[in-house]
């Protein structure tokens, strides 16, 4: 088993355990930090639970907890106001009093709706994760952000909560579509590009998404560099005041795509390997990388499948650069890898770069 | 001008200004935070702001902010999960950002409902205080409790955030009705009987409550000394896990109180006044203080004109006990002051002597 551990300095700890199967023993696991007998929420949805949620709810019985379930819709609708406020109402009609535990299984949305109600409930009570998506394995579940979306934009409300335990079972991507592990696959690719190159000499071993998920020894390697990586920058900067902006290595174009679209077109994970490619080419515009760049992350995308370009004019695009909360007082900012491994932030680069950027990734 | 510094081991910080006539130099003193130009939403009430939102906008808007405001409805009623989304809504479509700073002049619900936003927008935005009533002078203001209310009890949702800045003018209490100001009394009786006696002594001084509200330095001493001493307590436990409960003195029959007239009731303080005589009878009873405890607590309330006694019976409030939030386990928690100056916990005290305490504090 690897275990990683994440000390803030806002004196919060967080403990990632990788190994498959885990999810199985998830019972002997949170007795380890926070022994029974105590009252659980296990949050899930309607699309994961059926799979999952049967061993974990057995465990956590067994280990002398007492249990209620509470399942949300699958998708991203459920991160709103509505359902937070039913997931609040659900656990306190439960009784759950400050030394609860909430745990989350699923995607990206259970952890970030789970993880918000976590952080608000008698403001703050414990959370685990257990995320069941590559890209919830490798990013969302690690790192503490947490939040719900509004009219305004995704993730414009939400707060900083470190799990207390991140349970990551590869096992759990066994059921995953091949479009859904694509996704979690650009955030290994992200990790790989802005902090650990050999995340993308091992990603170049395998021919195929299909050898890749065969290839389960591999899966779990990089599914544990990624969160390694992560783990360190965000231990550095939890509040993302300095280096933790660098994970946004592909987002600000990323966000744009998936605004653009109204949020019903490409998959995030998708959206950000668009965007790395326009990062990687105005890196190559302002002189700060080489144009190999550009090559090894569009052969690298390609070879899983992952799309490198958007049918969006720069037209398009532009007005929805700069409008996610990364912005500082209006300016946009963009993650660049001067190479490999490296990553650096550039505020507001010239008009001109990122128009040619962002004609680069239109279809043409 | 009174300074009182507040440091966290979450590495927050608080500063507390207390001098009258303060709230006209807002705009100077934020600028020593937070320099303009930045943006700022100021967020009050639709009592408070006729009074003293004027010169408050005045001295920002000359300070250089972009300014925002927001009014809610008066009452407690605000503290809910719609107007907790409404006020998001606003400060996004202001285009609210990360350096932006929100300035909450009012009361307590202002106050909490006005962090709690701070506490979540965009995962955390500064928050700065202005209260306008002495119960959020003295207690609400101070501390970084924030929250709104759900059907199954108050402030069972919420986040701790330190206001980076308080700005305390004892001259905004001139407007305040004698029943509130007394309520407000009710936590400076609290802050005396826990942990500073000599406000106890000079509240003594003074024959009734026209006689206090006559003496603008006697109030300031008291406020000043009030939220010394509670910046003192929660610097050395914010996240309430050992001294801070000691701030709870009156609070677990408080509660009942409130909970029992569905809030519809008695105003909080007044419901902690007679929270504090059950807690005395309570102390007594155990045999963990002297009666003249008693004597001294209802004496004090009463040279004030605050109430010792309920209509309802011990039968009426039972269920209402240890159901709030400060219950571990399902356990119930009491707050007693075997000497003046000095508070203890009493977990889960013998129910005889909680009927004991119940009986005496009914109007018989």
């Amino acid at each position: 088993m690897a275990e990683i551990l994440l000390a803030t300095e806002h004196h919060s700890e967080s403990c990632v355990r990788i190994e498959p199967g885990i999810h199985l023993r998830i019972g002997e696991m949170l007795h380890e930090f926070f022994p029974a007998p105590r009252k659980v929420v296990l949050l899930s949805d309607r699309n994961v639970a059926p799979l999952w949620a049967g061993p974990v709810e057995e465990s956590l019985a067994q280990a002398g907890y007492e249990l209620k379930d509470v399942l949300i819709p699958p998708g991203e609708e459920a991160k709103s106001l509505t359902m937070l406020g039913t997931l609040w109402d659900r656990c306190l009609d439960f009784g759950l009093d400050r030394s609860s535990v909430l745990v989350a299984l699923g995607g990206g949305v259970v952890g970030d709706l789970g993880g918000f109600a976590a952080a608000t409930l008698q403001r703050g009570i414990a959370v685990v994760q257990i995320p069941s998506t590559l890209l919830a394995q490798v990013d969302s579940s690690v790192g503490g952000k947490t939040g719900i979306n509004r009219s305004a934009g995704k993730n414009l409300v939400g707060a900083f909560l470190q799990p207390r335990l991140v349970l990551v079972d590869p096992t759990l991507l066994g059921t995953l579509s091949d479009r859904q592990f694509r996704a979690g696959l650009a955030e290994v690719i992200k990790a790989g590009f802005i902090r650990d190159p050999r995340i993308l000499s091992s990603l170049e071993d395998v021919a195929d998404l299909e050898q890749l998920r065969a290839d389960p020894d591999r899966v779990l390697e990089l599914v544990e560099r990624s969160v390694r990586m992560k783990a360190e920058v965000v231990q550095q900067d939890e509040r993302e005041r300095g280096v933790r902006a660098h994970l946004n290595f592909g987002h600000t174009i990323g966000h744009a795509l998936e605004a653009a679209d109204e949020y019903r077109g490409p998959l995030h994970g998708e959206a950000v390997a668009i965007g790395m490619v326009a990062a990687c080419f105005l890196a190559v515009d302002l002189g700060l990388a080489s144009p190999d760049l550009v090559g090894r992350m569009t052969r690298l995308l390609e070879r899983f499948e992952l799309p490198v370009h958007t049918p969006h004019s720069p037209a398009d695009l532009l007005p929805f650069i700069g409008r996610d909360k990364k912005r500082q007082r209006g300016k946009s900012r963009w993650i660049v890898v001067p190479e490999i491994g490296r990553a650096e932030v550039v505020e507001d680069p010239p008009e001109e770069s990122v128009f040619r950027a962002l004609e680069a990734i239109q279809r043409s």
